[in-house]
């Protein structure tokens, strides 16, 4: 049977494995830092749930059948294709035993059926943090998430990222304000911004309806980017007033006023920032690594007033997603990350011959009662070889039991390890031997940009 | 829209989630330190794949389409219903990239569309370990791949578990030696012992041909079952000789002999277990939790001489499995095991009033700082109300900022933390308090059996 890869479904070599690894293990530790739980949902849902969400998301639903099944009863299910739909079912299926407000992280697969392409697949991983309350969610929470990503940015080995907030009230207000009333229409024309420019943007505007001074004043608007308070003085100097839009500036304040306080310089206020989705009502986000604009937004989120509801309690909630398969490809793919090595084992413990493996056993069992990850040579080949092996693996250090000159009167030779960058070796005791603190796991390397 | 959960397909709430995640964190820690990388597979393999393996899989498959798919090529898609499929899938795509011996691990979720009943879903997790190598596997990796899980299972809070190991040589040699051919068709006989006992099995191998005598001695030697070396005589005892038989027993003495040296009591020689797969060639692993021994196999794997090939190269392995949904839903759902709160938070800190929510940021961002996860208060009510928000997610500690006595001539008193288990409230600084080593994360709590 012939092999190939799946187009839209990407594989990792352990290396590579491991770079996702340590992003996931920095991701999941942040999320807890700041106490958010973890939970999973299963991978399917009933196709109808998923039709009624996500915009235009029934093009890319994959469903799910049995091959073998006889006719049966059970719903339609189709894989989920975000975490938030899942999240939302399982808000109001477990309502009663959550405490609200609650919080969850949720770090899982995905899959849509879309047209692969760079960073983009049809599986991938999403990281995703949301809080809901029950009737009402307190504001503060539209600054504290955005935080949580800020910590999680700065802890991995990638280059900036800025959080681009906005609040959709802004332009509803300043829209509504200069007597523009269809607001969801023009947001989702300014939308396109980053893809046709400005010229195109005001004239499709003014297609649309608007005069040319009011698609023109669109634009001013959506041009206000600022990395403290100042914005709102560039707002007012446009001189439009609406409640609204009075409203959207001061939670925005808030927002920003505690990134500046807490994470200086990694949100920024940036009104042309919309999210395609319509169901968010306040706070937006998107996050651009600083010099790849062009790769568009790696985290991106909002508040909703409506996350989840039974008909008699509706959940309003804030949440925000890392795409993290999308981050991944693009560094690995750019070769700006990697592995220094392709296994954990920081340790190959030599074989002398095969009937000695059990002292080599031994050695291996005391360095993993101290936390250090090692391997036992396959064969006891010669000791370039089982060099190599490490080598070939970048495993930095190989044990020889045995290997040290005995002292007098002795018939062995105490253990020695070698560091096989250096070629110094040394005599050593399995039993207190540590390796330097940067060699005990694989680190990540990053290139020069 | 209706809600209601999909039979099959369970989910946790946060507290249990935090057991899974226990089990996980145990499961990829021994995992790396014996020097297994990870990797995953993606999702689906086609269709023709999964039905070429795993006897009579076929009937399990969930198949996987585009709902909105115009017509294509794309071959036709299933989910991965274990994790040794897609292994050897991955070892033949990437065998130039990978260097052998190659072990990795593996822990991922396969769905099977089998009928649900306790601790059987149709979507789980397995926790797979493999070695493989090219043309030929050292035989040391059958004893070394038992005693990595042996470790798994001696970490976990759980009852003792057995590794039952045999070498299917055995059984076949000394079928072959009482003149017995149809060697797999007495295997799937002497397999339903567990099922329905001695005296049906034999009933059964004397109308499959055997004789009397020959069911006898069939049973005789699946009766055998011993700790340490002695399990050899005892088959000697029976008086049947054939080459197989004996490389059968060394195979498996060589095993045991690594065991009792290693993990005294881990594994045992069973001369039952056989499994039902057939393409394990040598020896084979089942676990039981002793006292359950009625919930069957958690844990189970083997050699086979060929996991995967290209038609020119065989690459043989040897590997072994645990299904981690199947042993916590049973342990979770006898009450066996629980966390001590739903959150990865230690502390909340309290708010004093909206106004000093920056205070009490500021407090947790230096708890965490020094890795204490916590969570700031979402709303500022009374205390009393605060530690109710605190306890009711089992959270032990309440801070609050300012809240001690002001010495002579200062205008605020310090910080207080209170620890609310025990009422016992004590002055504290954010930059150096750490809470007992037992509190910082949440405990996995054993019922008494």
């Amino acid at each position: 049977m012939k092999i190939t890869p799946i187009s839209g479904f990407p594989e990792y070599l352990p290396a590579e494995r491991i770079v996702e690894q340590h992003f996931l293990d920095i991701i999941r530790e942040t999320f807890e830092l700041h106490g958010f739980p973890s939970i999973e949902t299963r991978a399917v849902e009933p196709v109808d749930r998923l039709l009624g969400k996500g915009g235009d998301a029934d093009k890319e639903i994959y469903g799910v059948t049995r091959l073998a099944g006889e006719e049966t009863t059970d719903a339609e299910l189709g894989l989920h294709f975000d975490l938030t739909v899942p999240f939302a079912r399982y808000v109001l299926e477990n309502a009663g035993h959550l405490a609200f407000p609650f919080r969850r992280h949720q770090v899982q697969k995905v899959w849509r059926g879309e047209r692969p392409q760079e960073g983009r697949y049809r599986e991938f991983t999403q990281a995703d943090i949301d809080v809901v309350d029950v009737g009402e969610l307190a504001p503060h929470f539209e600054a504290e998430i955005p935080l949580v990503m800020a910590e999680v940015f700065a802890k991995l080995p990638i280059g900036r990222m800025v959080i681009q907030v906005n609040n959709r009230k802004i332009p509803e207000g300043f829209y509504l304000g200069i007597g523009v009333t269809d607001v969801i229409g023009t947001l989702r024309i300014v939308d396109k911004l980053d893809k046709i420019g400005p010229a195109k943007v005001a004239d499709l505007l003014v297609e649309s309806g608007l005069t040319r001074e009011q698609a023109d004043r669109c634009l001013a608007l959506a041009a206000i980017r600022t990395e403290d308070l100042s914005f709102v003085e560039r707002v007012r100097e446009l001189g439009v007033e609406h409640p609204t839009l009075d409203e959207g500036l001061e939670a925005l304040t808030r927002v920003i006023d505690t990134g500046m306080a807490n994470a200086p310089g990694a949100l920024v206020a940036d009104l042309r920032i919309a999210r395609g989705l319509d169901y968010y009502t306040g706070t937006v986000y998107e996050t651009q690594l600083v010099g790849h604009e062009s790769w568009g937004s790696f985290c991106s989120g909002g508040r909703y007033d409506s996350l989840a509801s039974d008909g008699r309690t509706t959940y309003p909630g804030v949440g925000i997603s890392i795409g993290v398969s999308r981050l991944l490809g693009l560094l690995l793919g750019h070769k700006m990350l990697s592995a220094s090595r392709s296994t954990p084992a920081c340790v190959l413990v030599a074989v002398n011959d095969e009937d000695s493996r059990p002292t080599s056993t031994r050695v291996a069992t005391a360095l993993r009662a101290r936390g250090i990850p090692c391997e036992v040579a396959p064969k006891p080949a010669k000791f370039g070889k089982q060099i190599r092996y490490a080598e070939r693996r970048g495993m930095p250090y190989v044990w020889f039991p045995g290997a040290g000159e005995p002292a007098d009167g002795s018939a062995t030779g105490p253990d020695q390890v070698k560091d096989i960058r250096s070629g110094e070796q040394v005599d050593a005791d399995a039993s207190v031997w540590t390796p330097p603190a940067e060699d005990l796991h694989p680190q990540i390397l990053r290139a020069e940009a």
